[in-house]
């Protein structure tokens, strides 16, 4: 592992002393996103320090520490509070909040460090005849509890077991464009190896930086150029796994029908069914030219249509991002902000009805990046531009696109300090048809408002029929029956129309990986948070999402997985049959149950 | 169902008054293929008809037949010879052995023709009840044997579920490209429907005129095409299948990380979990412009890694089918003869060391398809002459593409006379990778020709190590270790070198399935057919590519599936593990072990 883990943030979003994001201006942004949430001045909360937050007691005495030890070596087995700290959780917002209250309630027992496939096979044996739960862990960013270190009952404690002394490169068929490379690797020390080579994976998700090769295929990641490179399950080719009965090594054809393929089924198996000690996977030469750059469009629906039409034809961008009328003023703003101006407010909760001050209420950016050959890719950029122009798009030129790219790591930072100013925030996706999308898209939009509205209103804006939840447990008033169904209310999409909500939330999306049929929507919310239950004023607004996503013919996920938060939605997705099938996978490979409790299946 | 059935043949390929593709010179075709094997003239072995077979008893009484009359009506319960007959095989080399030796071992009891999901899972369901086998059948064109009527231990008869009732397409989402259609749609059909809308699935595999969606996606099928439009798999949205549980429908987003997608586990199930009722598959626009030509190459490698060069480039071809030079020589020859010239004799079993009369040894035809817009077209054109060029490849235009488009559903009428005049003829298939490619290809026909030459000699070839069968089983001598291994033995592909084989068997290939990371390998072989034991002969052919493909890093199928016939290599392929997670699953959905006995899993 080339990463000096100790100068990350256990309890927050990359290095310790990583980019000043705000710069200079940082009052005034905070000021006007205080004013835009309603909040100013936002309040100071910061987070306690790991010697003020409580550990729960190891559960693994002396001599199963031992016995680990000489599986791995005793100095890969660690069980210092750091160490169970950093790998207690993930990187979403429900496990910032957790990691905040001063006392973390699980964390793993003793975090271990294979070195090979057969240590890995080893820790997971030893596991299974211990009843331990195993955590497999790469950087650790899921942010839909994936990594969190759960027991089920009857288990003796928890074993994380973190991939990222397993980093290299084995080997590079050049000829056929492949490399078989051990799963902790993380994302810079791969596209080094590679681009050595000249070669390249073209993974590039957010999280690059701090996320491992097995943590990608684990989930069916994406990165930013997925419509080039591919999600995870697209470039995976062969997978092997550390489960109780053995090392399993999928097939790994270029095409087969030799029956199902079983990579399919670890792309998605998020460690329920096996540690990926390592993998096959696809690559690319390193494009000799990358071109990225910006468009405007006065309409969101005509920006929609053109990306399905670029889509469609078959022109061979490597990305396509195209953020809503609510993201394209927020980074337009932050954008003013953080240049020392004053950006005008957007009353964000009825965006149709009030035109917005400066900007049209419908403006949207998009941004179309393009990798491979000079020549291929000026062939691509003409197809691009005329498509886009018959769209009504504007060319906006190089800079909107060079400015994403050279920041595109950067914006996570930006929620450590907003948790430190007393907000929320966190994302979400999923990912329909093309005819479904500007539905779900207004549909999602509309739930996550509400939600934040109405949990400001001491009501968390869903009927007790829709909602899971007692009253006790969801911590506010759930509408009674009956109410909240305007004459504004929309039975089509069954979408509620709650009564002008004030503005305290901004809810924004972005279309960011497109397919022939259809593509994913990202959203990001800001909310003033909760101080009285901020766990419970996250959960309302993820249910409301949840389940308006689950209305309205979207995936729980297109790119984060299942996890811990997604279980509930996910069994509605796959239903009974499919839920059935997984399980009886699970069976066959995990008999005893140790592997990843609570992710995915119960 | 539009097709009339009874204009098929029931035991041969396509309609009883197919085309005569072989035209007024066909003596002396015959007398060429002769020569060729060294059986001259050719013997008169005509298959017995109808009246002259035998079909086993019926299992089924009345009371069972009247409450299969209550599900489907009981016009659409069948069982007369010809619907016996015709559903008792599917259309393999050893399927027409079968149904030539004037006995049907194995047949249908009753074959019905559900209208609707509903009817399919009554179906399944009360096959579930009462141990029946069920053999879901669209058009019947298996090669390996997945449509034969074989019953597992205990169960009372086979039920076929014939699907060609259930033939339309129920909706187009013209803004995603996507077609929600019923399984048991025959091709042509299909692509009618779907073009007066101008979309087309464009998936046109050999057998496209007599084959059905369902029986596509069972086991993960591939069109001429599938450059552009994709394996089966890749085209497959979403699936319903009739379970003993109920009707599953799978999910079908563009992108999901819920999980492992269900579409995979559909895709090469071939019938043994579910019966396919119906399907959403991605569409594409009807191609403006199809351009297929041909380019010559003096050396297969050099063809083949300008193959690779245009996969790895993205250049987006249609389809590149690429011709070794037994096969370049084999459709040369037979252009030749059928237009009443006298090819020459190629040296088959020494190819290396003996040029060929008239055509330099290594001399290999590839041909190009592109389709799409026109103005893509002629780039990718421009793309492709650029590679070919650059890999000494010679533009030989536009005839030799639009030749082989025009007859490309031809070729399998060629068989049934074949089998008329004491020959053999089967073709088999593989993928790997680019680097392993040329290996594979030498591997897997030096295996088929020292099977075909060793049979001939009255050995199989095989040493008994190497052997599942005993000598009885296997009809031939194996031969005692240590034989075959001469001087030119190679250690590295493990080819074993026989000394000089008499030429009495063709073997040729050509790769027509091509990725990023490697491509398919098609074969073709044709031997005199030992009337003593023809099927005892093509097991130990099939027996000894099969090992050639296994030991050699081949998949035991690209696009033909698993059945019965692949079973064993199958197992060998997935492992241990793949065996236990796909029993697994089966248990889950089909706990009664109804669905399709022995095809895929034992």
């Amino acid at each position: 592992m080339t990463m000096d883990r100790k100068k990350l943030r256990w309890n927050g979003w990359g290095w310790t002393n990583g980019p000043d994001v705000l710069g200079a201006h940082a009052d005034a942004v905070w000021a006007w996103i205080g004013r835009t949430v309603g909040v100013d001045p936002l309040p100071h909360t910061p987070a306690p320090g790991l010697d003020d937050t409580a550990l729960p007691p190891g559960r693994f005495d002396d001599d199963l520490l031992a016995r680990l030890g000489e599986i791995v070596g005793p100095e890969q087995v660690k069980t210092d509070p750091y160490e169970r700290a950093f790998h207690a959780r993930g990187k979403g917002y429900m496990d910032m909040l957790h990691l905040r209250t001063g006392r973390i309630d699980a964390a793993p027992d003793a975090v271990v460090y294979p070195q090979t496939a057969e240590e890995c096979l080893a820790l997971v044996r030893f596991a299974a005849e211990n009843q331990l739960a195993v955590i497999p862990f790469g950087g650790g960013s899921s942010v839909v509890g994936g990594v969190t270190a759960l027991t089920r009952p009857g288990q003796r404690g928890v074993l994380t077991i973190d991939m990222t002394l397993m980093d290299q490169v084995i080997a590079i068929d050049e000829e056929s464009l492949v490399a078989r490379v051990q799963a902790g690797i993380y994302g810079p020390q791969l596209e080094e190896a590679l681009q050595a080579r000249g070669f390249t994976l073209g993974h590039y998700p957010q999280s690059f930086e701090f996320s491992t090769l097995g943590g990608w295929i684990a989930p069916r990641g994406a990165g930013h150029q997925s419509n080039k490179y591919g999600k995870a399950e697209e470039w995976l080719v062969e997978a092997t796994l550390a489960t109780p009965g053995g090392l399993w090594c999928t097939q790994g054809f270029p095409g087969s029908a030799a029956g199902p393929q079983f990579r399919d089924l670890v792309a998605g198996s998020e460690g329920a069914l096996g540690v990926i000690t390592e993998a096959v996977v696809k690559l690319h030469r390193v494009p000799e030219v990358k071109d990225y750059r910006g468009y405007l469009f006065m309409d969101f629906a005509a920006a929609v249509a053109a990306t399905r039409e670029l889509m469609q034809r078959d022109v061979p961008t490597a990305m396509i991002r195209l953020s809503d009328p609510d993201e394209t003023y927020f980074y337009a703003a932050l954008k003013t902000a953080t240049e020392g101006g004053t950006p005008p407010l957007r009353p964000v909760s009825d965006r149709a009805a009030e035109p917005t001050e400066g900007l049209p209420p419908s403006i949207s950016i998009m941004l179309v990046g393009l990798e491979g050959e000079r020549a291929e890719v000026e062939h691509a950029l003409a197809q691009c531009r005329g498509i886009i122009e018959q769209h009504g798009g504007v060319h906006m030129g190089e800079e909107l696109g060079q400015t994403w790219y050279k920041g595109r790591f950067e914006t996570p930072y930006l929620r450590d300090p907003m948790l430190d100013r007393g907000l929320g925030v966190d994302t979400l996706e999923t990912c329909t048809r093309w005819s479904n999308l500007v539905r779900l898209h207004e549909a999602v939009t509309r739930a996550i408002h509400d939600a934040m509205a109405a949990w400001e209103e001491g009501k968390c804006g869903m009927r007790n029929a829709e909602c899971g939840l007692s009253n006790a447990e969801c911590g506010t008033s759930p509408l009674p029956e009956g109410e909240g169904q305007g004459e504004g209310s929309n039975p089509k999409s069954e979408i509620r129309n709650l009564k002008s909500p004030p503005p305290r939330g901004i809810c924004m999306a972005h279309i960011s990986h497109c397919y022939r049929d259809g593509a994913s929507l990202y959203f990001t919310f800001v909310f003033p948070r909760d101080p009285r239950d901020p766990m419970a004023q996250w959960w309302a607004i993820k249910r409301a999402a949840s389940n308006a996503i689950l209305a309205n013919g979207g995936t729980i996920s297109h790119h984060h997985g299942v996890g811990t938060d997604h279980r509930e939605w996910y069994e509605a997705e796959i239903g009974p049959a499919g839920l059935e099938t997984l399980r009886a996978a699970k069976r066959a490979l995990d008999p005893e149950g140790i592997l990843n409790p609570g992710k995915l299946l119960p």
